[in-house]
């Protein structure tokens, strides 16, 4: 049960978004800008597992599950292959830019100041523009935000986790803006 | 020097939010809304003690000197004295309901699931309504966002903690919104 009375019996981040529609409106909107715009050189697939990395680094079983489910639906692979690149990206099969980005996002979800110079450097090496290491050190921000605000309030999780797997299609075609506000 | 080439000098976060004004307005929204918005019964000095406090715990330079002055601003107080409830805000000065909430706050900083039942409970006894619980959590998290976001990207700062007292009336008063955008 949720710390405070929300007054829905909405899962996760949407029972808070619909309670306070007031934030809920920007978080949504920074949502949508940041995993979902069009004018990003990463794909909507890679960012969702950026997303989905620093909630599964928080522990944040809601966010890694809709995150997930929604890098499956974009990279089209299962949860179960999302779960092996979560417990160990190095050796997965995502390009080496993007395990150089998720390296730099694991730096931030622990502080900003852990990212290290060396970290941007190997990540340029890698053909990671400026605007692709912004973007991924603003979306590991973002959860930090995200995770901390579904647990912190203690909202409640479907524990099934096909039930986020199912819901992925049309979830990330509708996208986050005004969803349940 | 920032990780990036942000094309302005601007320091900590308007610096990033220049750079890239499509996630910067959501984030000055979202900062206005939080901060200053004249629906909550928090005080703006509250909520601007409650981000200063998270973003000492951070280690975060830039935000804990311009919210503190803000805060030092909105309670007419000086930043040594601010300083004073950084360091030790259960032998502060700030209200028994203010301190229940720095403490929350202070468990959202490490994790959303390190608030306990009993932390919400004794805030509860000390009058805080559901609102300001769930204003002061967002406001927690959302400052483990902004403050990875500055430091992720080790934008400058200015060293000199004068610039930021001088400078917080005029910002204050100002606002967030379309800040440098």
């Amino acid at each position: 049960m949720a710390h405070i009375e929300l007054g829905n019996d909405l899962p996760g981040i949407r029972g808070l978004l619909s309670y306070r529609p007031q934030t809920g409106r920007h978080l949504n909107q920074l949502a949508e800008v940041l995993l979902r715009s069009d004018d990003s050189s990463l794909s909507r697939g890679d960012r969702e597992l950026i997303a989905t990395y620093v909630s599964y680094l928080n522990d944040c079983f809601f966010c890694q599950n809709v995150h997930g489910s929604f890098a499956g639906y974009y990279l089209n692979c299962s949860m179960t292959e999302i779960d092996g690149i979560k417990n160990d990206f190095i050796t997965s099969s995502v390009s080496p830019k993007l395990k150089s980005l998720l390296a730099i996002a694991s730096s931030v979800q622990r502080s900003g100041k852990n990212v290290t110079p060396e970290q941007i450097a190997f990540a340029k090496s890698m053909d990671a523009t400026d605007r692709e290491i912004h973007d991924t050190v603003l979306i590991a921000a973002a959860f930090c935000m995200f995770n901390r605000y579904v647990d912190g309030l203690n909202t409640w999780a479907p524990a099934d986790r096909q039930v986020y797997i199912d819901r992925a299609p049309t979830r990330a075609e509708e996208g986050y803006v005004d969803r349940n506000l």
